[in-house]
């Protein structure tokens, strides 16, 4: 589907019609700085960790040709706002979460993480030798912009809540922050789920306008602090086994660029994602033991709650097989997930049983 | 230990003398072309994707200012020659497994792999973020090297055989190509391991010098061919859970680099690892079921095979205890892989076992 006939057939067009107004990008004595909205505060570990190293390589990678103006929420757009600031214009990229605008396209879940799907890891293999990034690109078509991944939180924690969950009961009636297609996974379990920005959530939280929320794992829910307002928190969760971060460039700022800054910014994106994602598992144990000994119980969730997890998740992912594209993402990203996971378990997964059972651990 | 201690009361002095015979590298109107040796012939997979895609990439980023020239085994020096070609100076980078250079430190399988060490995720954590590139470069001090891993190939399979392993017995005698401290192990079983390199290993197998051998997992053992001469096949192993490759450079000429190319390389070494071993894992899966359509069994070894494995590599790693820098990097390794391991148990490891068991798999 190409922008126009999508613009014809949507009510989605109001931000890709508005990304004709773009002033034309242009180089001044051979440099480009762009403007980078981002999704969250200046200093938020593991995200904005991964903004600022892209940030930073950028300009050493280019000798100070091509650089990077980062603007946090509320510098020049808000948190969520971000998507629609690019695809317009107004910002030349961003630095978010795709599935923070599954409004504008469901699509845009597979790009961060969905319910049940890959890994970091599996994530990648399809983004980039299995279709993802070219479907990323058919998506941004739509909404003028070109998708870059820079940055993965790796597996989310289930996350904090004020008392355990004993069944898939628990969640009914619980005011609970989850983004994306997860978030609507706990809606079908009766949650009343709400998408706040990350910026926001200690004193959503602290305030009881939530009783409990997700956000990234414990090196990141750490910093934010939330484990002085709730005290139980879930390691593994169903709904991002591996997220994603983006950083898409609008696609005639893109077009504009040199092959070798365009060269830059699509290897930048990949060492984001090597060089954060090991920094977030290389502290995410230390800040789990530093969690526990500020009292807070880790669990998981039971065999029960899993299946309900699942349940709801094919029913979500079902919901959505209406829309072409969503369906086209979909089917290519299980085919390459199938792929990647049954060699992993038979060669990965198989090694770290038989480590764990001859050494312990 | 600096240079000149080390050359003092090791052996190992050779390699490390003749670099002090390099010729000064210089920039010719700003552009700067690098011979990279490396191990393998050209088109291997997995291992040439890796240097093909370094070769392409720093191209591309640096708009052609800084250029890779690769030589494969043969054209400029042998594939296990390229270690001692770089500290000398005879060429300026290599792109090789560090742990085909235990002979010269056996603190250098680290930068591979290590019996029932990390996988490549862990690698990573703990390569740049728990000390690992640090001593990579303490190690490159000695050797005149600049230490960069580009490229991972993944946990690696436990090998090819002619007949199946039913217990460690049947190693004995056993004519093994396995390279690094695993096949110090597999010694301690009794097999007569070698070191061969990749390109030799086909003929090898097929004339019966070798009754079996490791070489890297399936996308990369098929292109090599070994199904047509053997038909057993164990998908996991203990020897290379996550086997890194290096893009090393000689120490004069990394320091004489600009500090944009230096962004440039560092920053593409990354990219490369990011990329090619999401390569690699996305078509393993597919290259397994040809080669059991070709006839190849696939296998697991017993757990008592494991268990042998474990006891042997514990003497292996704790016979280089004596060694100084070995043991002050196997003491970093160890403390970041138990952190790291320790967090992804609870994450990815329990949603992946709870994604199977919901969705089979």
């Amino acid at each position: 589907m190409d922008r126009r006939s999508f613009l014809k057939t949507s009510a989605l067009g109001g931000s890709a019609a508005a990304a004709t107004t773009l002033a034309a990008p242009a180089y001044a004595q051979g440099k480009r700085t762009l403007t980078m909205v981002q999704s969250w505060p200046r200093g938020f570990a593991v995200l904005d960790d991964a903004a600022s190293y892209m940030v930073e390589m950028v300009g050493a990678m280019s000798d100070g040709q091509l650089t990077i103006d980062k603007k946090a929420p509320g510098e020049l757009v808000g948190a969520l706002e971000v998507f629609d600031a690019v695809s317009s214009g107004q910002a030349d990229m961003y630095h978010s979460a795709d599935y923070y605008f599954i409004g504008q396209h469901p699509g845009y879940a597979y790009f961060t993480a969905v319910p049940f799907g890959g890994t970091a890891q599996e994530v990648t293999n399809w983004y980039y030798h299995g279709g993802g990034e070219e479907l990323h690109d058919e998506l941004g078509e739509i909404f003028n912009l070109k998708g870059l991944l820079a940055g993965n939180s790796g597996s989310q924690s289930g996350g904090w809540f004020r008392k355990e969950i004993n069944s898939a009961a628990d969640f009914n009636g619980l005011k609970f922050r989850m983004p994306g297609l997860g978030g609507k996974v706990l809606g079908k379990l009766g949650a009343s789920v709400q998408n706040i920005p990350g910026g926001e959530l200690y004193q959503a939280l602290s305030s009881g306008a939530l009783d409990g929320l997700e956000w990234v794992g414990p090196m990141a829910d750490e910093r934010a602090g939330f484990q002085e307002v709730a005290k139980v928190y879930y390691t593994a969760g169903f709904h991002e086994p591996g997220s994603a971060l983006a950083a898409s460039v609008n696609l005639d700022v893109w077009n504009d660029l040199t092959p070798q800054h365009q060269a830059i910014l699509r290897n930048a994106s990949m060492a984001v994602t090597h060089y954060q994602l090991s920094e977030t598992l290389a502290n995410n144990g230390a800040a789990l033991a530093r969690l526990q000994a500020q009292g807070v119980k880790t669990l998981q969730f039971s065999d029960d709650v899993w299946d309900a997890f699942g349940k709801a998740s094919a029913e979500v992912m079902d919901e959505n097989m209406g829309d072409e594209i969503f369906a086209k993402i979909r089917g290519s990203f299980e085919e390459s997930l199938a792929n990647s996971a049954s060699w992993i378990n038979k060669s990965d997964g198989y090694y770290v049983q038989q480590r764990i059972r001859v050494l312990g651990g």
